[in-house]
Parts: structure tokens; sequence; C-alpha cells
């Protein structure tokens, strides 16, 4: 035991923290909502385990998290297992083994914690990470893509969450095309960091052939439909055309079931994405620079087609209203306990108390109730 | 990629399973259960983190539980953190460092994920443990320790968990009854080992003045009353007469809440318990050795009073009926959206398709519908 924490003013490593109500209490109901819209739409939740084997976990879509994960020796077998960073990649090892005889398409939800040893993105600064998602495996179509989104634009319309963009990526579109393309490899690196940067300049001066249509790319970015017009102006071989008709599919089939959906599209981007093949989505609330979640496209350990969309709850629970504290009744000790027990089914919190007349009011206040229940009494303080 | 998974046999380390629908929709909806009974006794929800700094984690109630957690390197600070074997060590942090200031009795309530290196008890499987519970932070009462159980009892109940037997014990008991007694430091192994088997023989032998007593606390145990009286025929030192005392004023605390509860008594059990003071519990369901949930008294950080109940709702969840799925619809290519959302909202899943009349019908019996609906028509497939 010691009196004081020996390192009081870090007492939590980097990225962890503790919560406390109402936050504690108003991510796990976000959580519940979001799951609760994912069965509605016949999503079965399936709950993975926070560690497996290493080379179990990197087999398949995993690979491209290696560096993400703490890692710890199983004692039993000696074999390293990793604590995941990630749990999509863990959905996609049951699609192919325990879940491979369930008739597809396959409808899947999950929601839980997950460990990385660096915040993912730079304007983070969480370790520990909730994730709660959905992954739709089998079908490999727009329609499949856009079921995903707008479930997904469904469950922040649950929770509250307003004024968020879908912006929408395809990561394999840019490597396809400087292949494609012929640029030689030398040249790939310079040219990838200024698109990366969307700077003209430095793309027209490494763009060799392509920069005309390397910059009209980057001019081909934004509000979803000025995206897609344009997009659909430029000549492109033969597989980044198949790639962007796909995006454009994917935008139509998506408006189509959300009008109203604030949707960007940015055809060069394609950092920040691991083991996607297809279009991706990012979403931001406006204002902010931390993603509430994304998704998109991949192939799961056997290469089945599947699109998943994963959100962050602890990002979107700061943008929602605390839950709602149940009404604290001080029991004072001369209270009918069947009348606490019909306020506590009723949505009130009983606080057990071992005082009454004026002590029980004055004990009550003391600890934050509103009322006293004074034999079948509920008495609410001034 | 890999086509076949490269350790089939064992794709994940033993003690870690993925749970499917209907076992893990069941253990959400078990949990949420929980957290409601706990938060409507005013036990607000807090959510530690998964993992702390080790020296942190060790210091007060979790040093017990040195050799259960799993370590990694924090690469930040080049600091050893400790991935959680249980949650009830974080709860005592909290109360004495960000929760100090708040007013006592403090109750908070928790539900999470741990991880053990090796099952803790013999008759278990897992290494990872689901742990739902409470604390009672601040009181040092049999009244406190009665709410705390009853709370628990009450928990049970909403979950429809029959038969479960509240096993008392005082760990510190004996220890301070060997002491009290003199007993030489050498003679303890082997009376502790007697003890623990209940083995009367070897305690006559090993027990030198203290056999007889001894004897007659091993006979004192089993239903309460039985026990209670028995305990109160039998001459103690004073510390350990303190100790029985306050048992008996527990049970008697807690019949006047729960008077119908199962409850046993074993004054010589000590085995199990890592950082416990005081009164301590098990919850059994009749005809099953798994734990269905532990507790008692201990001391948080700053040597602060608290009782708590940990439950192992992966254990209880197995006891329960699965959680009832939704009716299942297959969304026709012509369905009326406006009255699948409807369905939604009455608790129906609905399941997206893209065929329409008789493929429909086909379609949605494959994928487990018991409903299609084609336009505004709901029809139930026979």
């Amino acid at each position: 035991m010691t009196e004081n924490p020996p390192f009081s003013p870090a007492l939590l490593p980097a990225g962890f923290v503790d919560l406390l109500t109402p936050d504690a209490r108003t991510q796990a109901q976000g959580v519940a909502a979001l799951m609760d819209v994912f069965t509605s739409h016949g999503y079965d939740p399936v709950r993975p385990p926070l560690m497996e084997f290493e080379d179990t976990y990197l087999a398949g879509a995993g690979a491209a998290l290696a560096e993400q994960g703490f890692r710890v020796m199983d004692p039993d077998t000696r074999r390293m297992m990793v604590l995941r960073p990630d749990i999509t990649p863990q959905v996609a090892r049951m699609a192919g083994t325990r879940l491979s005889g369930v008739p597809r398409p396959l409808r899947v939800s999950y929601a839980g914690a997950c460990v990385v040893v660096a915040p993912v993105a730079a304007e983070e600064s969480g370790r520990q990470i909730m994730q709660a998602g959905i992954e739709l495996i089998g079908p490999d179509s727009p329609e499949a893509d856009a079921e995903v989104m707008s479930i997904g634009a469904e469950a922040l319309s649950r929770l509250g969450v307003r004024g968020v963009s879908f912006d929408l990526t395809m990561p394999p579109f840019i490597p396809a095309l400087l292949e494609e393309a012929g640029v030689p490899q030398a040249e790939r690196p310079a040219l990838l960091r200024a698109l990366d940067r969307k700077d003209a300049a430095a793309v027209a001066e490494h763009g060799g052939a392509l920069a005309a249509t390397l910059i009209a790319l980057l001019d081909a970015s934004g509000a979803a439909e000025h995206a897609v017009a344009r997009l659909m102006e430029i000549t492109l071989p033969e597989q980044a055309t198949a790639i962007v008709r796909r995006l454009v599919a994917t935008v139509g089939a998506l408006r189509e079931r959300c009008p109203g959906l604030s949707l960007t599209v940015d055809p060069v981007e394609f950092r920040g994405w691991k083991y996607h093949t297809g279009v991706c989505v990012t979403l931001f609330a406006q204002g902010r620079s931390e993603e509430l979640g994304r998704g998109g496209r991949y192939r799961c350990n056997d290469n089945e087609p599947a699109c998943g969309l994963t959100f962050r709850p602890d990002v979107l629970c700061r943008l929602i209203p605390a839950a709602a504290p149940r009404p604290r009744v001080y029991l004072a000790s001369d209270c009918d306990h069947a009348q606490a027990a019909e306020l506590r089914a009723r949505g009130h919190a009983t606080i057990g108390g071992f005082l009454s007349g004026a002590q029980a009011v004055e004990e009550a206040r003391r600890l934050g109730c509103g009322f006293v229940l004074s034999g079948a009494d509920c008495v609410a303080l001034s």
C-alpha cells in the first residue's frame, strides 16, 4: 500500500483514461444504440477475443497492422499473441473459418475495445480505442457499399450526431494508375508525396506524361456530384477507369438511399488505409479533425469480398449530450422498501441510507439527491 | 493472405473464444441488465482503461495480483504496463485519486474485459474474463456488506438466474487466530493445508493446543443460521472473536434484506482471496463448480474501507435463456422503405435484398428470414 501513488502526475500511460459518470454511461448507451441499429438491419453481433495468436491475426487483413499491436508471449505455447489493434481483421478471420458455412451475404456487427501501440493519426491521443461496427461479407457491389454506409448514416442520426461528412476515397486508384501508366518506380515516392500534399506544382514536376491527368484529378475532388462530373471527363487507362466507374456507381447507390447526406470524393487520397481494396469512407463531424469512423472494401482471409464500417464511440460520444442521470432518491432509515423498488423500476436511483428526519435531508443533499423517501412518501428537496 | 489459417486446430490461444450470436447478444444484454440494476441503486458507472502502469496498478489492492497480469513495455516511457487481470484494484485507485473528493459513501459500478495469464481456478477455462460489478467505498459496516450482497442477489434475480448460493467466508480469520494463539510458524503450513482440505485428523495432528477449537470450527460450516449458532458456542481469543462477530452481524443484516437467500458460511475457508480484509462472498449456482461472482471487504489505495462484488457475465450467461432473436424480414427489391423502417422500429431485423417475387421468397428462406416485405406487405413464410 502507498499513501500517495508514486507517479501522480502521470497516473495512467498516455492514451489511456478513466471514464467517469456521465461519460462512461454516455458511451455505454451510445454503443448500445449503435448495436441496436446494426442488429435491426440483420447484422448479428459477434465478440472476438481481445488477444489472438499473432500469426493467426496477421494472416489476412491484419497483416497490414503488424506494427500497431502490443505483443505478449503465451506461456502455454510459447507462441506470440497480439492484443488486437483493430476488430475488422478478426471478423475477416471468423468469416473464413467458423462462419464460412453461414449463407452469404453474411452480416455481422461488433463492439469492443482495441489497443494500439501508438495513436494511429497525429491528431489523436487515444491508445485504447473503442470500436463498434458492421461487416457485410460476400457481395462485391456498389449496393453493398451503399448499404453499409447508409446504415452508418442511420446510426449517427440515431445518436443525434449532426453535420457529418462522408468522405469517399479509393485508395487503390493512384497506385493502380501509376502502375498502368508505367511511371518509373524511382519517380513514384516523390509523386505520391506531391499528391498527398495536393501540391500541383510538385505533381507537374514529377508527373511526367501523367502530369496533366493527375492535376485534373487533384481538381476532381470535393462535393460528390462535382467530383463525379469532373472524374467522368478525365481520360484514364482501363483499370483506373474501372475503379472510377465503381466509385461513381457507389456514389449513385448511396445517393439513392441517403439523398441528403453530405458526401465528398477525393480521388487521389490514399494515405492511412491499410488493407482496403476498393471504395473507402472516412466520417468527420463539421469543424473537427478527429475521425468518427471509417470503413470500406477489403478481402477476408479466404479472399472473399467484404465491406465494413467502424465507428469510434469514444469520439462520437463527445459530440452527443450526456446520458440523462436518474433522479436520485435518498432512502431514509424508515423508508418503505417496496416503494423504493417501485421508484427504481420507474427509473430513479435509490441511495441506501441509515438516517431519518432532518438528518436524512441533510445527508441526501450532501450525496446529491433531489428526493428523500421517508415511509412511502417521496419528497422533493427544495 | 493464406487460404487456410496455419494453425486451424488451435486457431485461438487457450482461454480465448469467439462468441457468436446468440451468445454475444445474450452477454451484451446480460451486462446491460446488471448495469441497470447497479445504477438503479446509485452505483454510477466508471470505465477504467484496459492497461495501466504496472507500479500504479500494483500499488494497493492490485499488489496481490502481480502474477496474474500480462505485461508490456510502454514504448513512450519505457515503463512496464499491465493488462488488467481485475477491475476492482483500478476502482480502488480511482477512489484514492480522482474520486477522492466525491462524498462518501462512494458507489461505483463497472463492466469490462480482463485478461489473466492463466485461468484463476482449476475448473475454469477462460483467460479473457468479463467482469461487471459494484464497489461501495467509505463505510465499514455489516450494513454496507449486506447492501452490496443484496444488490448482487437482485441482479441475479433480474437476469433470471435461480438457485444461487451465497457462500460467506472471512479469509483473515484463520491467519489471525493462528497468530493470536501463538501457533509456531513452522506448524502453520501443514495446519493450513489440513484446514483447506477440511481434514479433521490432520488438523488434530498439527493443531496443538488449538486443535479442538479448529475442529469445532470445521464443524461450524454450512447453512448460515446453523454455522452462526455453532460459531457463537466456540470460545476464541479477542481478535478472532471480533472477526466472528462481524460475520454474524453481516449474516443478520443480509438476512433482513434477503430473507429467502440461500446463504452458507465457511469460517475456515481462506484460499483464493488476494487483497480482501473482511467478510467475503462467493456465488455458485446449484450443481455448478464455476463461480458466478465473488466479492468482499478490502481497503483502497489510501486505506479507505471498501466492499465490492464482481460478477462473471460470461459464466452467468450460460445459465440464462438466449436473447430472443428479432423476427427477420427479407426486403424484396420492390419493398416500401418507410414500412421497412417501421418494422425495424417495432423490433424486427430487416435484411436488404435485391430480388423480388418467387426469387425473393427463396432467398428469404436461404437467409433464415421468416417474412418477406414486398411493397408495404409483410408476408410470413410458411
